[in-house]
């Protein structure tokens, strides 16, 4: 059991959010929106205790400022928050700012600046690689020496809760002659994680650097259309496949709450470039799993994994976004790419479960799945288990809602 | 010649800037930064005149809120402009606030929420595909179906006259083993246009509603690290390549002044998706020319060509933008594609100049390019030609600076 707790009991129990974890989101309690930190089963609303910063960091409802702030006021602001949720002698002046968590509906936690989306988990990258080249030419070419990614679509970034849209698109089977415009009939989640960067960059910057100037983490499921992504993603890329929503947790777990969990990557079969290697360890050991729910029935568990079965960590890939000079920003988000175990029920998206479809699923209710259902709710779940505590992220769920009719001008 | 004057009396002349252009800018004139008009060889402080709007659309050095205040404010702004900047009568009460361009730094025109870049110009893409996959494979499959287009990266985004610094990154030539990390040897250009997102849309427009939310048109040069790319980009698209820097010009041309210039995308060898189709003209005659200067050498105009070349407008790619339900925001920056005619001497790249290399350019100084060279200024301009009058947009021109030293921690 861990030393320190709280005065708010149910961080003591079986919870996300011990005294240990302190994560940063926005909520609405019934006041509009407000900068929150969980705790148990209560958010504290931070802008009304005498957390010693500047107010300006609390002006308005969003994480950036403090973000943009540095490492120095992150590490104040969680020295201070531990004391006034510790230490009993806060609790008459602490307490009346707490709100449940039942009652507060979630917000975005920040603004995304841009949205870069990685490619960085070996076996996701495999058995993708698999399906579409052979097991010969799994992987591309540059691969194991390039964390590989492409920017996203920031505006796409949604809160946990909001429910997504199966997307409309140009479609081509490999018999079709000609596309044709269809809704998505290959609609799919990626359980990843997202990094996001707090102070700004300008020019190159080493993996230590990179490392400093990321605030925190949070599970980011990569709502992907399969079939839109197999006609439009040569030579450009994907695009419209990957613009119809990137659900996030809503609480941002700081860098500091997942210290002691640290982990290396893995050997490499192809050594590094010198500007990417760690000197120390950047992964980090995080239990996640993936959770089905077809509307109206149970939940089944379709996956386990772990953010440690990444190749590359949140700071190898901000250090490689910075070569050509490009500037980061407070607020940019970094999606890991897909997280997937070794063994198949391991697996972070269901076109590597269902292996392109041709080995459909069982859920726990008997009901298959190749690709996702209009009604399926999908939910991501990721802790760092510590001795008698966890890190817990909330949980990042999104319902897939059927697709808008085909306005005219477009039959 | 044209029957509307201004009482500005350059603006009459030999002018990119008459009484029918009235483009947006920021400008910095030793006041801090303002939003201008440009007239003749003058820029009009535009918040400190009677312009009849809501004076919060003025408030911070930025056409943001104007662009997102939708096509009523656009007109009311350009007919309160046209009328003050002809009328005698406004002349004593409009003169006071204008200041000469000769002694102004100008700055970005708006904030870019995100930045997409196409790859519409048809004789562009056939010249990269013939010497990347052989003539008979030139156009990918997809290409004569969709706008095809990927996410480029906001904060690459500068206003002309930002020195752009060559830029390092992953090289690895087709005889190597492995990669190394380098200086880009292969610093290209590219000529293209950029449409600039108005009004917002939450869910998939037509290419009409399209044409409606665009405020305006801007110059864009996408510099391009090809030794980058061609490691890089396989199998998710440019990333670091195109990251260092993206020039703009100055001034936003509204669609409004370009309305006289507009002109059809050319006939379909594929029919377009009802979707795409365009019901009125949607492209621009805007004649388009690059010139190369080495440091300390006469400029040479290494390509002409025109807007009117590409294969899809702005329009189309914006509508595509948003079939999968992607938002677009105020700011969202639009590039068209490296913009290429048919003929040698109209290639908007070096990599299509100097057929990648093989053919280096011969400069009129006698110097040959086959791609750039530190101390290189590229300009861009462009202009659609009235009937005694011309629509231009400024100069969009970069210098390209020696790459940085290589940290210690890169070596």
């Amino acid at each position: 059991m861990s030393e320190v707790r709280s005065w708010v009991e149910t961080a003591n129990g079986d919870t996300d959010f011990p005294i240990q974890n302190l994560p940063y989101g926005v909520f609405d309690a019934g006041q509009g929106a407000r900068m929150g930190v969980a705790i148990g089963d209560m958010i504290l609303d931070v802008a009304k205790v005498d957390h010693g910063l500047d107010a300006a960091l609390f002006g308005r409802p969003s994480w950036n400022a403090v973000m943009g702030a540095g490492q120095a006021v992150w590490g104040a602001l969680r020295s201070r928050l531990t004391e006034l949720l510790s230490d009993e002698a806060f609790r008459s002046k602490v307490e009346p700012h707490l709100v449940k968590q039942a009652g507060a509906k979630m917000l975005m936690p920040f603004d995304v600046a841009e949205y870069t989306d990685f490619y960085a988990g070996k076996n996701h990258a495999v058995n993708v690689g698999t399906m579409f080249r052979g097991a010969e030419n799994a992987l591309p070419p540059n691969w194991l020496s390039i964390p590989i990614g492409y920017n996203g679509r920031a505006s796409s970034v949604v809160v946990s809760g909001t429910d997504v849209v199966r997307p409309w698109g140009q479609l081509k089977g490999p018999n079709d002659e000609l596309p044709r415009f269809g809704t998505c009939a290959r609609f799919d989640l990626e359980l990843e994680m997202g990094a996001i960067v707090g102070t700004p960059s300008d020019g190159m910057v080493s993996v230590e650097e990179a490392d400093d100037m990321i605030f925190g983490y949070v599970l980011l499921n990569d709502w992907s259309a399969r079939d839109i992504q197999a006609w439009e993603y040569q030579p450009l890329g994907p695009f419209q496949a990957k613009a119809t929503a990137t659900s996030i947790s809503p609480w941002i777990v700081t860098k500091a709450a997942l210290a002691p969990f640290r982990t290396s990557t893995p050997e490499r079969e192809r050594p590094l470039l010198p500007y990417l290697q760690e000197k120390t360890p950047m992964l980090f050991d995080i239990d996640l799993e993936v959770g089905l729910k077809p509307e109206g029935q149970d939940e089944s568990i379709i996956a386990r994994t772990n953010y440690n079965e990444m190749y590359y960590s949140a700071a190898q890939q901000l250090c490689h976004h910075t070569t050509s000079g490009c500037s980061m920003r407070t607020g940019d988000l970094l999606g890991s790419g897909t997280i997937s175990g070794a063994t198949k029920d391991s697996r972070g998206s269901l076109l590597e479960l269902s292996w392109g479809g041709k080995e459909p699923l069982t859920l726990e209710t008997g009901e298959s799945r190749s690709f996702l259902e209009d009604g399926d709710t999908l939910t991501l779940r990721g802790a760092a288990k510590g001795d008698g505590y966890r890190i817990g992220f909330g949980d990042c769920t999104g319902t897939v809602l059927p697709a808008v009719d085909l306005p005219d001008w477009a039959k």
